[in-house]
């Protein structure tokens, strides 16, 4: 057992465990904690027999077993193929820009945000995020020393383009506009705020961008566009907006949160051949390739209707467990004491706006009770960049089944009377 | 289609395509080329029924399909549990070194390789390697601007230990030693020279480092420990080295190649507990885990003893395939024009030394007759750090059956007699 002290690069120092894994050590020494905090999906709606049958079709098809043999860093071609065409399907738009030479196939869209960021990012440049974000790529962004920098919301809780146009003014005179290289927006029912972006909101902020001599990528983060309940949201990618044909772009897209997460599958898609081609390069780098047995998998669940059918089974279950905590904290009446939340059409999460000046942080009391009363949630302040209000809570509906839901929200209800 | 300019990172200036991918690109484009290039392993040996039988056996098993859900960051506890006693077997040693606390699965060993010198080395810091050394992992350290040194080597092309003596010296009479963050050895049946370490070669660099004021972390490369033709090497991993007991030590260690590479998975165990929470943070922003369904799968395959068949199935296979490689070579009287090699005892590749002056690089005469011929293999000078001697040559005999194993070593003969 050594440990000489070891003089560690600037990642090192920057290196802390995820937050997350704190909130996850609380909920495994309380074993009766009923957690709403990590965005698991169902685990009772894993397509166990789909992923079988693959499997075994795949080793009995008589042909070379070239899906257990390694594949290219790039991915498998049948599978970039699909991401392709579904991407232009939803889209409802043609275009050289969907070319399956510009999917890149990755360990979840995880690592293709983290290799855009490589090549993108020195340490101390900027990125533009949402108020709130994805929390674990606020992490990520903290561990590359990229600072991330809020773009304001409106009192509806909305993306606030004149706020946007002033915190680029005061960027410039400041002279940080250099150090801005990227804007990273999640469309559809966005983590952790569900909230999505139309059209012609995206397209404002294009205009913006561009007003302010600001022609950075553009990453647009898909993670959760398929995982609406009843119908897509009507918009398209950044792809099919005129607004961005002039800007480098970026898609991140995943299998993991709408198929199975255990097999870890995710993709970018992007027009600029070049920062494409550089990430490939540093994927090279990680890993020459994600598991090509995963892909095959997918690539085939695909190809016979196996992965639809099995959005179209987790839409319905998450759409159901939505409405029992969403009805179980209606019941509850937190709205009366001064708590609201938009009822998602998609995705996996209620985003919870407590009262003015209550604290949610896990520093808090109110998180300490929480855990007292056996329920867990994501604090929202891990969810914004620097500026950062407390009042927020995260709740993942994914993994639990109803009853536990109901007693989940039934506890959190407790502790939100506490507070009152 | 969009292609404005992009002010990359320092990473993404530095990313460029590997150039294994020219060499494949080569075989691409001339279908009747026979690679001895890429380091594929034998795709006939795959291990398809196992895969099949124990993807059917989690699918039956009448448990919650965990194996399909998130894993951790660190991967699934019984995968690192058998590492941990595997490592600890093979060394015939005990200690707490090898707990399973200390073991993070990666996608493959390269991405645990890639998360060391993350939180290592800075740009601009050195890495001490062998000579030569994995071309893959030279290219990952220059795109993380390391500058990688080579050990000089004797006449018998073993690793100099008064070459190392005067190299650090020379580098302290130069003020370089404060840039060098560590050590790579890849101790049994080294991809590309075969060689493998002794316990006693080991312990002399470690005094020689310690003398020198080095108290480096160890990286300890065991991608081919397993795959010996009849016996292991006699040796043990640093973990079981006393002369090792005041460094940090890191072992790195595959599951892809010595089972199925479509499968992506391998590991690091880690002595520092700094230093591997480190890396584990920093796979947290990559990917936060890896696909828990290969994991599972390699996990039933070591419990259920499919592993280790497998393990034999391909040592007997590959040591098949590198005997009908040699003896081709031999009878083609190669060594009379002057060429000469180790007859390996494990590993996939032959490594080849020319005469001095012949420049078989990738801009010669020699690459570009080869390709004529129908022959592909890896320039040698690929795999040096700089310092570069041109003459030596890698082929791989992992993939290619007999009959054109037997082909390929002619082809190049022919190609050899032309420059003889």
């Amino acid at each position: 057992m050594s440990s000489p002290s070891i003089p560690f690069s600037r990642i090192g120092q920057w290196a802390e465990p995820p937050v997350i894994s704190e909130v996850m050590k609380v909920a495994l020494e309380n074993k009766h904690l009923l957690s709403l905090a990590a965005g698991f999906t169902d685990t009772e709606a894993l397509p166990v027999k789909a992923v079988r049958d693959i499997s075994v079709a795949l080793a009995t098809s008589g042909k070379p077993p070239q899906y257990l043999q390694y594949g290219t860093t790039l991915g498998r071609p049948g599978l970039r193929k699909f991401v392709s065409k579904r991407l232009s399907q939803f889209d409802q738009h043609q275009s050289p820009d969907y070319h399956p030479d510009h999917v890149m196939l990755t360990n979840g869209s995880q690592q293709a945000l983290y290799l855009a960021m490589q090549v993108l990012c020195d340490p101390g440049d900027i990125l533009l995020v949402e108020s709130p974000s994805y929390f674990v790529f606020l992490e990520l962004l903290k561990g590359l020393g990229i600072e991330a920098v809020g773009i304001p919301i409106n009192e509806d809780d909305e993306l606030d383009s004149k706020g946007l146009i002033s915190l680029l003014e005061d960027m410039k005179a400041k002279g940080m506009d250099k150090r801005v290289k990227g804007i990273y927006l999640e469309s559809w029912f966005s983590n952790p705020s569900t909230r999505c972006l139309t059209n012609e909101k995206k397209a404002e902020v294009a205009h913006i961008l561009r007003d302010a001599g600001l022609m950075i990528p553009i990453l647009e983060d898909g993670a959760y566009q398929e995982l609406y309940f009843e119908e897509p949201f009507p918009s398209t990618s950044v792809f099919a907006i005129d607004a961005f044909d002039a800007f480098p772009r970026l898609f991140f897209g995943t299998f993991t949160k709408s198929f199975a997460t255990g097999l870890k599958a995710g993709f970018a898609i992007c027009d600029h051949p070049e920062l494409l081609s550089k990430m490939a390069s540093v994927k090279g780098h990680h890993d020459f390739g994600s598991s090509n047995y995963s892909q095959a998998i997918i690539e085939h669940a695909i190809e016979q209707g196996d992965y639809d059918a099995q959005l179209k089974r987790g839409r319905k279950r998450y759409q159901l467990k939505m409405e029992v905590l969403h009805r179980t904290l209606v019941e509850e009446e937190l709205q009366k004491m001064g708590w609201s939340w938009q009822k998602p059409d998609g995705g996996l999460y209620l985003w919870l706006k407590g009262p003015e000046g209550l604290d949610t942080s896990m520093d808090g009391a109110f998180f300490e009770n929480a855990v007292k009363e056996g329920v867990l949630y994501v604090p929202g302040n891990l969810c914004f960049a620097p500026g950062v209000p407390k009042n927020y809570t995260r709740l993942s509906y994914g993994v639990l089944e109803a009853d536990d839901l109901v007693k989940a929200g039934k506890r959190l209800a407790k502790v939100i009377r506490q507070f009152n």
